[in-house]
């Protein structure tokens, strides 16, 4: 039963080509057991024949020309980790016309096109699979579809960027500043030279949009996700925040209510005693409430070249169980229809707002005064510090609409004795 | 492509099945459009036709034959939810016969039949599907099986057993004793009435039992795996835990080293700061670390009628796409053979140990003299009360081979000073 060798081409070879390919090494009889038959990487798409490798790979295999792979009649399977979105998008819409499996670790370019690969698969009778897409070696894809695929996902909530978590983790164990952090982040290779897509939340909302596909069974469009990173995160906030009996995360928030989706990515005070206050470091977790399966969490590292090389092996075993068993149209993702999405004005949220004011009588009195006529009621104050005549006021509110919220901030910073709006977050309690 | 109308038989009507029952109902067009078939039960095995049942279903759906489902041609699947051993293996086999695929969540027969079920399986052509036999309504099986399959799995740590947890959080943060704590899990239906597995951690063996074949890739015999269970817990132990900075849990641990298995389930001090200590009442956690992976974790609810029917749901999904796919032998455990056990003797400890001996001095000086005697070192020693002229003492001892430690106890016992030697726990530190 199934071809005894089943040939792969591979496209890109950095540290995620480089882990698979370790770990096709040091588990090849085991990955061959389960897979049913011996894989073969035969052909591998590099920029630069002669660049030096983490891995060791016979030079033969190496082709700067898509082709050599694409139009290949005895490559089943390609795997796409060049990432970016215009060339990768272009192969794999080439492998698929000439019946190839697709595998993908590119989760831009899934967040972005993955509707459309998606049903141009089911066309084609194959499939694309996109575990290592999000969350690395943490399996998520395959639980959302298969584990929990009898549920209605009710919600998801997590934490699915390590860079910003470790940078989090840090300023709240460390006392770091953010800069401290993210240095010390980038000098561990947690973070890039360039950290703008991680920092500013995009690479977490680009992962809630493909989990938010699966859950909610709808096409999400990327625009349509409240984005807001986490580079207004001071020491003072993290501190602050600690004394109030919360750690700040950047959290990813998918909801489906009656009315439409919730989705969101922003930091957000969570209690000390929350078990994502405990997610650390460079490590991931996600929640996801079912309406059988009630709460469940997955958590582990959601970055790194063996762990997203795992996911990517877990993808090639399956690909390789459905060309043996010849399994057409394997696709689960059964909708692709968008959903209403519901404004983060109409959501109710608590909120945290530090802010300076002149240090004088009256300043508390016209900030309630301001929060009460808009309906908007407060749950902790702190002031500790003054300096130079200026203090620094720090409140929690009530849960209350965002659009009440706003108003009296708006109002607020029109107050004269109101110097400077520091910070605002979200807070959640659970 | 597939049957438009695939035919289920049930064997048993019990919490599991209501659960199964009632997703199917509330979730049918998302597990419709998931399985690539409606799915229609055709027939329910019950022991009492006229017992009101925790779910609507019609009566005429029910028989006290099995031959009616198992000899039933149009029926393709059945789903074994009857429990117990002898009388379900025979109806399994009777399914697999008859070209039928099976899901169950019967623990108690995957662990002491599952090789032989899956061997039969595999023979027929058919597969069977356990996801709901451990952690109810976690992803465990499947991750292990597919997500994880690259990997070569070198551990397993968790909370399996929801009684025991239910009954440890209670002693822990709430102080009560061992038998009030019982008697709550009791009355909120988290403990059976006769709850001797749970407690003796043969519950929690079973489940390791399954896991440790699928991950380990053998058979593993029941009878090899250690059990302690923990009703020897007094709430005095986790009292003088939690002063040393621990909880005490119960835990599955299954590990591969180079010479063989160690497969156990004990009570166990972790730090309070360990990620287990955090998984409170009924829940569930297993950490599962993986060659290629590092560590992931998995968390839920790993009982009760909605989260287990969730599993078995899936199983479901998954065995109506390999029927309409046309999947034959589909099953992924692929090695039954067994592998060598470690005994505990060879095993490094570290212990903890609660005694009663003499107010008198000397007896500290006779303790370390012994230990040292059998190169034990002492980590942590404690002695708060003396009561009517006996002392309380309480001793961490470093890592050492238990081998050792139980040479020291036993000359501990001899000692005449020492009246009563109350609880002895293993401790890890991660």
């Amino acid at each position: 039963m199934g071809k005894k060798i089943i040939k792969v081409g591979l496209l890109g070879l950095g540290t995620v080509g480089a882990g698979l390919i370790k770990i096709l090494q040091i588990n090849e009889e085991q990955v061959t057991q389960r897979a049913g038959s011996k894989i073969e990487i035969k052909k591998i798409l590099v920029r630069d024949l002669h660049r030096m490798r983490g891995v060791e790979v016979n030079p033969g295999l190496l082709t700067t020309d898509p082709r050599e792979i694409l139009d290949d009649p005895e490559i089943d399977i390609i795997i796409e980790l060049i990432g970016g979105i215009n060339e990768s998008r272009k192969y794999i819409e080439g492998a698929l016309k000439n019946k190839k499996f697709v595998i993908t670790a590119n989760k831009d370019l899934m967040a972005t096109a993955g509707a459309e690969l998606l049903l141009m698969a089911r066309e084609e009778g194959r499939n694309i699979y996109y575990e290592a897409s999000v969350g690395g070696g943490i399996p998520l894809i395959r639980p959302l579809k298969h584990s929990l695929g009898a549920n209605k996902i009710i919600r998801l909530l997590g934490i699915i960027n390590g860079t910003t978590n470790y940078i989090l983790t840090k300023m709240s164990l460390d006392n770091m500043d953010f800069d401290a952090a993210l240095a010390e982040a980038q000098a561990k290779g947690f973070a890039e030279q360039d950290p703008a897509n991680d920092l500013e939340g995009k690479d977490a909302a680009y992962k809630l949009c493909i989990l938010a596909g699966l859950a909610f069974n709808c096409k999400v469009d990327f625009e349509d996700i409240y984005v807001q990173g986490i580079s207004g995160i001071s020491s003072r906030d993290v501190f602050y925040a600690r004394e109030l009996g919360y750690d700040i995360k950047l959290l990813a928030i998918g909801e489906e209510l009656e009315k439409g989706l919730v989705l969101r990515v922003h930091p957000t005070l969570i209690p000390l005693k929350h078990p994502l206050s405990a997610v650390l470091y460079e490590n991931n977790a996600l929640f996801v409430v079912g309406n059988a399966v009630g709460e469940v969490m997955f958590y582990g590292l959601g970055a790194g070249s063996m762990p997203t090389g795992s996911s990517v092996a877990a993808d090639l075993i399956d690909a390789v169980r459905s060309i043996n068993h010849q399994v057409e149209n394997g696709i689960m993702e059964v909708n692709f229809q968008e959903k209403p999405i519901i404004s983060m004005d109409e959501l109710p949220s608590s909120f945290y707002l530090r802010l300076q004011a002149e240090d004088q009588s009256g300043v508390f009195a016209s900030l309630a005064t301001i929060f009460g006529s808009e309906n908007v009621s407060l749950n902790m104050i702190l002031q500790k510090h003054s300096v130079e005549g200026m203090a620094e006021i720090v409140l929690v509110t009530h849960a209350t609409a965002e659009k009440n919220f706003n108003l009296a901030l708006k109002r607020i910073k029109q107050t004269s004795a109101i110097k400077k709006i520091n910070s605002v977050f979200r807070v959640i309690e659970k």
